[in-house]
Formats: C-alpha cells, structure tokens, sequence
C-alpha cells in the first residue's frame, strides 16, 4: 500500500518537531463576561497591532463566563497586548501563560471498545511515560465507542483536533463507513493510522497492523516521538 | 474538608448536563490559507450576522495552512454565515460539521506516572464505555509527567482545557507545589480531583481519595456521567 503525499509530508515535519520547540510564541490567558463581538473585538485588538494569531480557542463555561487561550507568534509585545485588551469593559483578567502545546505536546488518539482501547492505552502510556522523562511531551487520549457510524464520524472528528500525532484504532472488527474514514483521514489530513489486527477491511487501509494493543500503544509512542531514529516511514505497510 | 462553593456549582451543572445536549449549536469547519487579521475577519463577519461565538478554536497545520472549527448559539443562519466566509479570499473550504463537544464530550484528565496513569485510565475507559453505549460521550485523556514542578504545572493546566469533567491524580507521592495547584484548580476554577491513597499532602486537599487506581477510574466516569444518580456530594471526602 503507498503512502499519501500528504501523511509523508506532515509525518516528517510531526517527528522531527520535538513538542518543546515552542520558543517564538506568547500565550495568553483570559477570562472575560461574554457577550456577542467579544472575540471579534479581541483578535482585532490584536491585529491592529500586528500580531499574528498562530493559535485561539473560546469556550463558554458553566457561569457564562468566556475563557479564551491565544497564542502570538511574536514575542515583543507583550506589555501592548495585554494593554490593549485590558482596555475591553468585560475582561476580568489577562494574564500570560504557556502554550498548551507545551504542556500536552503531541498526542495519541485511540478509538475503539472498551477492553481493547484500555490495552492501547497501557502500552501507550507507559512508554510516553518513559518518552516524557527524557524531554519529549506526549498526552494519550482515549474515547471508547461502538457502532460502525458512531465510530465512523469519531474517526472523522480526528481532523477537527490540534496535535494528533497518530491514531490507533482498537478493535475486533471493522470495515464499512469506518474504511472510508481511515482512508480520508489519511489522504485529506496526512494523520497516519495504526490498526489491531482485526476483521474488516480497515486493516488494509492502515499505515500499520499490530496484533498486540499493547504493542501497539508502545509503537504508536515510538513513531511519532522526537526521542530515538524509528520512523514508520521505515516500517510502513507491515503487519506485525 | 469543605467544598468550594465554585465547585459545587459547577460540578451541579456538568453532572446534569448529557453531553449530546447540544441541540442550540451549529458547527463550522474551515480551512484557509494562513495570513494575519484572518480571525479577526472571520469573527467580525459572524458578529455582524448578529451571531454569538460560543466555541472557537484555531491552528496552523504543518503546511501554513489554518484549521478553523467554530460553533454558534444560534442555528437560523447557516447559509448566510457560509456565504459571507466564503467571500474572503484565502478560504479554501468552510462546511458544517458536529461540534467537538458532540464527539468528546466530557472529559477525564489523568495526570501522574506511567504505571497508576495506565492503571487508572483502565478502570476509566472500561467504565466509559459502558456510559457511552447508553448514550453519554465521555473520553478519557491522560498524561506521564515526572517532577514536583512538572506535575504543578500540568494541574494548573487543566483549567485551560474545555469540558473537564473531573481530574485523577495518579501517583505515589505528590505534595508542595503540587498540592497549592489542586487547591487553585479546586477553588478558582470548579474542577473536582480525585487522588489515589499516596504519600505527601494532596490527599489532604483531594474531594475523594481512592485507593485502587482501577476503581479511581471507574468512579471517575461515574461522578460526571449523567447516567445514574451517584454524586459527588454525597460521598465527598471520604476515603476508600
């Protein structure tokens, strides 16, 4: 099976960008009441005086308070940014923070059922574990999940989250909708995909197949860390 | 020990709150090339539809590209929110999508190291996936993390993360600066935490203290699950 253009490219940046490197952004931390024009108001601010955004994320908690992170890629101002926005009537505090990429760093994602998305998990902690020791940062992030659409559009969703890494795909079969999400995960967004060996015909659209889940928690940690020269460009298309 | 009354509050909410209740929303996902004042462009656009953000988060992609999911109170306008982004030029695709919440839902963080990370966070994703086959969405995230300052620094994290549902520290000894960043998360921010039985003085400010890390995990998923009538409150403080 070839690998997309795509899953080569993105993979290649992924492993050789340690999650430390993160020297050139400022990240800030706010705390405001909401209100419509709140966000528009604020990047704006921050346009105006020439910063870029490199990374933004709102919520609305259960208070209806507005909790923003956002990240600059430009370091020099500081003081000015956390003038400007201070000037906004609802801001109830601004402060500077770390990126979360600094404190997440890349992430595993594993999806599947329960007792088998628990093996993964275990096999990927523990060497995240002994990864992180040594300067890397790797979170592993779990959801157990059942159905062929319901596990489908989860594998969908992969693409709508920052710093995934790797997928590893836990289960005992798979085929159907679920192939057809592999396949454009892979191909639209460069995020390669480890498979159990499993039924189903998603283990002929992985990058990867590993009969044992907690060795595949274990490679899914090898493959996308900074630390150590194993590459799944090396190993692509195996079935172990 | 008492409960911060942010806490109760908050864990009230999120407790009675299933996470597929997120029929008001409407989601958009976007891909553009990248160039400063590209959100403050987009967010002014919605502002002046009339439309309140209530989700925003932005990154660049390895190839310069930005991603874009946003979510909107407000499902009248679809069609004009898309026309209206689609008129800036560096949009290379927008199209509604399922909210991050809808796929994710709530969320447990484990925090500590490798071996009581791993063991935890099977307790969790076995009982989570017994949650999710009834219709609760709830994911499990985790990471190792080595050190007094370290961990310190991943607790006060937490709060800049969306959807956290409750915190499991899993280790064998955490204290010091450790324990003042359980105390902030606690009070300032609502979030409950659960330690295991371990050495130093966290288990002093923990809502619950647990002494087997499988069964920390599992009663994790069933404090914040809106399936069943267990709470927090009636069993806060207690060690088991």
């Amino acid at each position: 099976m070839s690998i997309p253009k795509k899953l080569k490219e993105r993979y290649t940046w992924f492993k050789q960008h340690s999650s430390h490197e993160d020297n050139t952004s400022l990240a800030f931390e706010i705390i405001s009441m909401d209100r419509c024009g709140l966000i528009s108001e604020i990047s704006t601010k921050i346009y105006n005086l020439g910063s870029d955004i490199s990374f933004f994320q709102s919520w609305t908690e259960y208070d209806g308070k507005c909790h923003i992170i956002l990240q600059v890629d430009d370091k020099t101002k500081p003081e000015e940014i956390l003038k400007s926005i201070k000037e906004i009537p609802e801001i109830i505090s601004i402060e500077t923070t770390s990126t979360n990429k600094k404190t997440w760093g890349k992430r595993i994602i594993i999806i599947g059922g329960g007792a088998q998305v628990s093996s993964v998990a275990s096999g990927a902690i523990t060497e995240a574990d002994r990864h992180n020791i040594r300067g890397e940062t790797i979170s592993v992030d779990t959801i157990a999940v059942v159905g062929e659409n319901e596990i489908a559009s989860t594998i969908d969703a992969v693409r709508k989250l920052h710093r995934v890494g790797i997928l590893v795909l836990a289960g005992s079969l798979m085929g159907g909708k679920i192939t057809t999400a592999v396949k454009s995960l892979r191909a639209e967004f460069g995020i390669p995909v480890i498979g159990l060996n499993m039924a189903g015909s998603v283990t002929k659209v992985c990058d990867l197949v590993i009969s044992d889940p907690v060795e595949a928690g274990v490679m899914a940690v090898m493959l996308i860390s900074n630390i150590g020269k194993f590459n799944l460009l090396k190993v692509h298309g195996h079935k172990y």
